[in-house]
């Protein structure tokens, strides 16, 4: 391969930048020629910013979030309920439920979901953790795992430890995306939306 | 944009990805947690890779392509044939053209194309170091810019240039892409293709 390239650094670039996801050789062939042909200052940013991730982030010592310190802004604040804790499978996740702005609980993060098809299973989870915190002024626990087969596996395996303990334990509601239609709903979606309906 | 995330490092490095061509927040932030996840020899050699890359890479002082010395592979080569240049727009050129295995001559990268719109005149390409060694051994110069309007504009300029110097100014052929089907050609092409016959 690098003999196509009359750089080998540029050959190398290439080959780190097609091992990041969705990216192909003619993309990660594209990306390198626009790093080269870009001021020496922006290649450079991006490289430190590569570098800074892996030495700066961390995960928050309670709920497993990325943070910078030892816990998280978010288990931080004494203005979020420690009532609640919200499970989650990927620190995304929690980004992602946090844009709502509809949420004042904690989170948990459990960093993947149960799967014995890819043999991870409760200890390859962050569930002992989660447990450890029931011991606390929890009240509810939200489980917004992905609406997936290893979601729901992960949130019925959950469930079943944490209700015993007299904890609330409620699932993100499925039914019918918001500005959908209806024809487009797969059946598993619909079926879900109809047993779950609600009284107007 | 940085309080969505709860680390500055993973919001600069979102930020930076975002700076890449066809790369959105949706995939610069995919990218960010992969790197984040990933482990961190993966993370440090792609940011080492993206400083080397701006670090090593110059351009050949004959040619212009891209190298790591003062004159790339290709100048360097003695089996090359120097009585033909190919005249290119880019570095990238290069190797798409190097990897069809078919031409033994030199190159010459321009580093853009002749774009009023765009303001790009005759001075922002490197045109005057074509015409510089047209000097040496040169019997033909084949004009590979894109077919395109910038393309075939630079082509015209060039070959006004070089045609008075006694030297053969040849194109590359424009007609149907192999493969193709003759339904799917637009007008241009076909039209291209059918002044460029050629007898069976």
């Amino acid at each position: 391969m690098a003999r196509k390239y009359s750089s080998e650094a540029l050959a190398i670039l290439v080959d780190e930048l097609s091992r990041l996801p969705n990216i192909g050789r003619v993309t990660a062939q594209r990306l390198a020629f626009h790093i080269l042909k870009g001021p020496a200052e922006r290649a450079f940013s991006l490289s430190d910013a590569i570098r800074a991730v892996k030495e700066k982030v961390r995960y928050c010592d309670v709920c497993w979030n990325i943070t910078e310190s030892e816990t998280c802004e978010i288990c931080h604040d004494a203005r979020r309920k420690p009532e609640t804790i919200c499970v989650v499978e990927e620190p995304r996740d929690v980004i992602t439920l946090e844009s709502t702005g509809e949420y004042r609980g904690l989170y948990h993060v459990l960093h993947g979901a149960l799967s014995p098809l890819d043999n991870i299973t409760p200890d390859d989870i962050r569930a002992r953790e989660l447990m450890q915190r029931m011991g606390e002024s929890v009240e509810e626990v939200i489980i917004a795992t992905n609406p997936n087969i290893e979601g729901e596996a992960t949130a019925l395996y959950l469930s079943r430890l944490i209700k015993p303990l007299g904890v609330r334990v409620t699932r993100l509601a499925r039914g019918l995306p918001m500005g959908g239609d209806l024809e487009y709903a797969d059946e598993v979606t619909l079926a879900r939306a109809l047993e779950g309906r609600t009284e107007l």
